[in-house]
């Protein structure tokens, strides 16, 4: 899978690292949730734009799983794409590369809530319409 | 689910929440490898002991289900199972619980690797039997 | 310098070592959160009950002097004293202790603030005044 | 202090916030690591290139002091300097501003090590005199 033609870059830090001599597992949900962010920025305001409006996005599920280790100063690639606006739920998916070589594939679930009352709320139309109309210029 | 009768307990950090105001959904993974590291401290040196037998465990998926959140200064209790070790690979089940309610689910599969190489190697038989013997017993 | 007659532990996490293969530097400071916090739960509330009478507490400078690495698994004593309560100001001063051997020490300066308007606020009086007798009683 | 010629910069993650809203005072240390490598990869290898001479460079003070909070999504410049190289040990100091408007400073101190023996050794002179010539041009 490599998933999506929205592309983001990270590059490993070395507070990332672990013993291993490798980035820790749990450093591909902050590059997975930098993507994800990155790919909304392009949509109207973007998550900040949901904030604005009294939205919250939670997170539901996530799932990696880790194909080669990734290394201090690696340069990934993280294509993302969003596979599913529904109601209140959005799922997201994650392919992570390093110079063309998969590193990484994952994915993520969300739900949009209300930021006071914590209950869900449908994702606003004018970004689950601009989500499906970018997917499907992608596709 | 409810995983595991081996039981471990993390107080959520305030470096571990965010923006939120809740514990960040990466963190999980740090509290599952936290469990995942005590469940072993139980056979023979645990983890450590697989180390300095030239052994590594390399973590191959993830998966975590959030149910509620977790806040600041949450005692939570991470029930703990292994649900499988055969040739190389182990899996572990996790279910965080707050007084009892469930907050989050998860499992998360490894690999044991020479630590050199990095090929895979068989788990130790004295593990996966240690292993084995325990969630006989906690069954 | 081994601060302060109060005392926390932990206890290194593998996500917290880097690929030096030891405690990357940054977690100090996560660990002086946690020490200082440990510290103030004695205090009718602690900082959760600061934090109920609108107030927060911000972190104004740190310093840390490394000693000795601290590697995975190593249980720490964190010894602290508040060294200092003056108007909205206090400063905290750490020593970091494995089996008597000294890995760390340290400071953080904090100032209290309303949590609506980040305005400084002096520390309430029952809390300086907890404070100082138990440093008196410490000392 | 607008510490430093050479800049990096930086942007908030979601991750790196804490529940008051803001980042968490423990990523300036991450940040400054970021500045600091970044800094020594314009010379003839940077801190990878110290690594494959069997050099490494360990943390031995840091010292922060935070101005105003930085916010998700901040975008955040670093300049950095390298005030002192001197025998096995160095100096950087860090300016990390938000739109000119300065937000944090601090400074951090390094010993340069042999990898295995862990022992001091002096800074290798082709580094010394990199940094001492850049640190002339951009005075």
């Amino acid at each position: 899978m490599t998933a999506g033609g929205f592309q983001s870059e990270v590059r490993v830090r070395f507070a990332e690292t672990d013993a291993q001599g490798v980035a820790h597992h749990a450093a591909y949900l902050v590059w997975f949730e930098i993507a994800r962010i990155d790919y909304l920025a392009r949509f109207d305001g973007g998550y900040p734009g949901l904030r604005d409006q009294g939205l919250e996005a939670t997170t539901t599920e996530v799932y990696v799983r880790y194909i080669r280790p990734a290394r201090f100063d690696d340069r990934l690639a993280i294509r993302t794409r969003c596979s599913q606006v529904r109601g209140a739920r959005f799922r997201f998916e994650y392919g992570v590369e390093r110079e063309g070589e998969s590193i990484a594939e994952g994915w993520t679930t969300h739900a949009c809530v209300d930021a006071v009352s914590l209950r869900p709320t449908r994702v606003p139309a004018w970004l689950a319409e601009a989500i499906t109309r970018a997917e499907e210029a992608a596709s």
